[in-house]
């Protein structure tokens, strides 16, 4: 042991975060010694704040620190569009393209049978209770672009058949700023379907 | 904004840690989110406790709990030997190891006219008070093998000219494990010309 026990169980834990191994975490803990004053006390007193104020909202999901989250409390935001997205992570990335006026739907993970996740272990019976009762005008999966992802998007446009809102999903094709020689056979043959008229 | 400010807030403070830009600081943060309780308290408890204890040992300049680091506290560590370092990290792979058994100096960083980084800027005037006072015998040079680390060992071993300690610093050669091959010639220089018998 190299280091105090109080020291080395930080670095266990700092190397428990994602992109960080046992050695980026040592050097991000003596990186934080160093700089006890102006980082490392307002980095604990911050973690320490969200972990305790952190909260998911009752609505949509998303993460926020009131039982509401800032996107549900908005009251500019479009209530008849509702965007399904997997995860927090994914409904962020959406709001920093900042495309988007609705609501948003956080499922938490999708369906796989693989790992036995059903439609009652994510939002989904929540998602369908919403859209009756908000009187929801289109719901837009936004889900990622593989297997699971498009087996939920499924389920959950068979699911919502009925209730006569308008279901879409996100369109596939070249990314912005794309070249074509790197991209795959699937994507390029997807955009070529869903080619437009100039 | 994407997350509520809180959350962004937390994110701009881990991103400034080494090895996380803005991107996996964001990744991080939402795995310490979906891990409140198992992982993101304990963490930050442990970080606020470290800011909150962690101190510079009066001897030797390792970090610890106490006024006195674990390894100046340990009496079964020999006193006659003192091992110079450049930084905290350089102690902990000293530490890590475990070939020495004596005492260490952390210079806490390098002469450097560039820098503008003078003897008194670091703990070399304590070294020297140090070797007079605890009748050291053997003064350990482990500084890093750059030119910056070899000028510090050089005066080093000039101030203490006249207090009668032996001064050595660690070998040069290859690399245990290591194949000739991928070695830059500075280093089979060096090797050669410290041949041993077998």
């Amino acid at each position: 042991m190299a280091a105090p026990t109080d020291i080395e169980d930080l670095i266990g834990l700092m190397a428990r975060l994602p992109g960080l191994g046992p050695r980026s975490a040592r050097r991000a803990v003596l990186m934080l010694l160093k700089k006890r004053g102006p980082l490392m006390a307002p980095l604990a007193q911050a973690m320490a704040h969200v972990a305790l104020t952190a909260r998911d909202c009752t609505v949509c999901g998303n993460i926020g620190t009131e039982d509401l989250c800032p996107i549900c409390a908005d009251e500019r935001r479009d209530t008849g569009e509702i965007c399904v997205v997997e995860d927090v992570a994914d409904l962020w990335a959406m709001e920093r393209a900042g495309a988007f006026k609705g609501r948003y739907h956080v499922l938490g993970g999708t369906l796989s049978a693989l790992d036995s996740v059903g439609p009652e272990d994510l939002r989904i019976p929540r998602l369908i209770e919403r859209v009756r009762a908000e009187a929801t005008r289109e719901v837009i999966l936004a889900l990622n672009a593989t297997v699971d992802g498009q087996t939920t998007a499924h389920y959950i446009a068979e699911a919502l058949e009925g209730t006569g809102v308008q279901i879409s999903s996100l369109a596939q094709g070249v990314p912005v700023g794309g070249e074509l020689d790197y991209l795959d056979d699937g994507t390029i043959g997807a955009a070529l379907r869903a080619r437009r008229k100039v």
